[in-house]
């Protein structure tokens, strides 16, 4: 490292350090706000947004620009991109936040002691959350808005790809914090592309940071889990299954897998691996396999599957438990539940799973037995998301089994401290 | 490191290999075995455990005299030591928590959305436990009862000072698993003492290991932390303090703070440090104080609190936010609750504080304005425990804000799935 370098190192070491003091104060301000000014700071950063479209689209497509240019995959590129009715969308998703009860300070449970101890357990912020996210812009505002809804402050790192449009949304949750008499320190974005700027808020900045939630591909989060020092929520992949059961009606069957694999390709939700029960292969797997590939889906298959159609191509080994996040989808004929249950435990990722049948103890064995963060039954493996569960909006699915698991809203970014009340009860020996 | 050297820590990484395997087996496994099965693993053990009492007294008697001759200091002998009382409790805690409520499967929530979709947020349990303690050798009990009872499989790591201890307990929780036909691997311990398997479970079992639940000093806990590469929930030490506000009762003050300090000096929720309004410092402080000497607890005060009694030591800066463990206790005068809640916040550990006060509006202030695990008002600190608050027995108070905070019991130790139940739903564009 040149004298340079290290002076240049020494500076950014510097200037994430006064980004974690101002949120760590930022922090405990908000911890004691009330709810109603949280929530004219989030109509107010509302408000900026609807004001400012056309810059948010500007900036956006300055950053496809470049994106195209670099020739990010298409996946990237329909993450990345926004539209007036994304910005509505987001415009939604903060207003729908700001609505939603504010869970600090709620009394989640209570009970009395034997002794006359009242015990009450109080939903409390986390503190300062770090969130370090690629491509999509959406996660800027939703994440802030949550972030604040909940009391928490906030450091948000999104991807180099995203910064113009991450910029100008930013901008908007400042105005609304500062229309407020709320600290814009409540919602930072660290100023700086500079990957050592990911490292130290893994590694150096414990004393600030609370929790870390990574939000994006296989590379960032393992990166994040080998190098924090700090508490991870994590968000692993979404290799999401579904299974037509024997007893699937046809129908419903070919509505649902198309919106399962297709609705939006991108997201973690979509379905990346069709299970069919040999049972139906031959009533129900060709016009399932003839819809996805007349919805422009590329479809790999095993032996079975690909006599079904000439379109289909030659699954590999490396097929099963693969995320596409693309128009292609893994298709197998399982001989029955146990196989299909067996094939996700060994390929899934613990993210969301479906299972389509008419048969409830088949459907309550598939619920009960499998152990992934979402499970359906009769419904699109889309419905993966905070906003779909009526939380407003999410920051992820969160994949770990510790603190929040499945879509993580406002009052997953909580919590809790215990408050209880006496009379001079003192502890028996 | 010798040829030698090498071969034995590549056995030694594989022997933990194999104890992850079977713990990760042994999950799975637990995780759907019926609430009856379990609970009479935790009867079996705990009659195993009254039927041994003769051989864990020996066991712990082996480990004192080493611990003896090792002059270990009287905080850690007073943990370490066990007679038929202490052995009496621990088949109690079992006990009681084989009555508790069988956390795995219960619906924590439910609602319906305006498709049609039905929510349910269902327990499961975490899956592997490594726990990691020191000294206390009823951990091994309740840690494995708790783990067993919520559905997981632990791996236990105690201190070297205590292994005849918690080999004598667990042989009994092995004896109560295999009565009802579980797996012996679902309590397991690290056969050996050698410090090299501590940083294998830190740092190379993430694939078997789910959560590391580290229960002791200040070193352990700072090793933990900066070597895990898995989930950790953390128990800090436990700084508290009792606040003896201008409107307390003096009577009840007098019974609190001793019983706050003496009751038990070596568990992490015995107050460190009082402190006292100066509106009550003629009339509260000199009994508060004489009361404290008399029952053996030396003290350390300030300028105002060394006047009230020649015995009364110096507090050096050093003794605020000191965890001593021990008969000592630093005493300050502070100008009202302000002062007194800045002092938390300076020099707590986010542990248990208490404040004693007639005035309730001070109360609440206190209550919710400190942002500690546990806070109490008119109660003993000593209070700050899983059994006291119900939860049959606990792991440890964690003093992290993510996943558990405060007593961790068998609820504590699990995570949730979502259930969803649709009837063809596709999620719109």
């Amino acid at each position: 490292m040149s004298s340079a370098e290290k002076q240049a190192s020494e500076d950014l070491h510097q200037q994430m350090q006064l980004l974690g003091h101002a949120a760590r104060d930022a922090a405990d301000k908000l911890a004691r706000v009330d709810a109603r000014t949280k929530t004219s700071a989030l109509m107010f950063a509302a408000d900026a947004m609807r004001d400012s479209v056309s810059t948010i689209l500007e900036a956006n497509a300055a950053d496809m620009e470049r994106a195209t240019k670099r020739k990010l995959s298409s996946a990237l590129l329909d993450r990345l991109a926004l539209d007036e009715g994304r910005v509505a969308a987001m415009v939604q998703g903060v207003e729908s936040i700001s609505g939603l009860p504010d869970p600090v300070g709620s009394v989640v449970d209570e009970w009395v002691r034997p002794n006359g101890l009242r015990i009450q357990r109080v939903r409390v912020p986390l503190g300062v959350i770090g969130i370090i996210y690629e491509s999509r812009p959406n996660v800027t505002s939703d994440a802030g808005a949550l972030c604040l809804k909940s009391g928490n402050a906030v450091i948000l790192r999104g991807g180099s790809e995203a910064t113009r449009s991450n910029a100008a949304i930013h901008s908007c949750l400042v105005q609304g914090l500062s229309a407020a008499g709320l600290p814009e320190t409540a919602v930072q974005r660290v100023p700086t592309q500079d990957r050592e700027a990911v490292g130290i808020l893994l590694r150096d900045m414990s004393e600030f940071v609370d929790v870390i939630v990574p939000r994006g591909g296989k590379s960032l989060i393992s990166r994040v889990q080998k190098d924090a020092r700090v508490p991870v929520m994590g968000h692993l992949e979404g290799i999401c299954h579904t299974y037509v059961h024997a007893s699937a009606n046809l129908e419903m069957a070919r509505d649902v897998v198309v919106n399962a694999k297709m609705r939006r390709t991108g997201i973690c939700g979509a379905t990346e691996t069709l299970l069919v029960d040999r049972a139906v292969s031959d009533s129900h797997l060709v016009p399932l396999i003839s819809d996805l590939l007349e919805a422009g889906c590329e479809v790999r298959g095993d032996e079975i599957t690909k006599k079904v159609d000439a379109r289909v191509k030659h699954a590999e080994d490396a097929d099963w438990g693969m995320e596409y996040l693309e128009a292609i989808i893994a298709v197998r004929v399982v001989e029955g539940l146990d196989e299909a249950m067996a094939h996700i435990r060994r390929y899934g990722s613990g993210h969301t799973e479906a299972i389509l049948a008419e048969d409830n103890a088949a459907a309550d064995r598939f619920l009960n037995e499998l152990d992934s963060a979402i499970l359906l039954h009769n419904a699109s493996t889309q419905y993966a998301d905070g906003g779909e569960f009526g939380m407003g909006a999410e920051i992820g699915i969160a994949t770990g089994r510790i603190h929040a698991r499945g879509p993580v809203g406002a009052e997953q970014l909580t919590s809790y401290k215990y408050v209880v009340r006496g009379s001079g009860q003192t502890r028996p020996r």
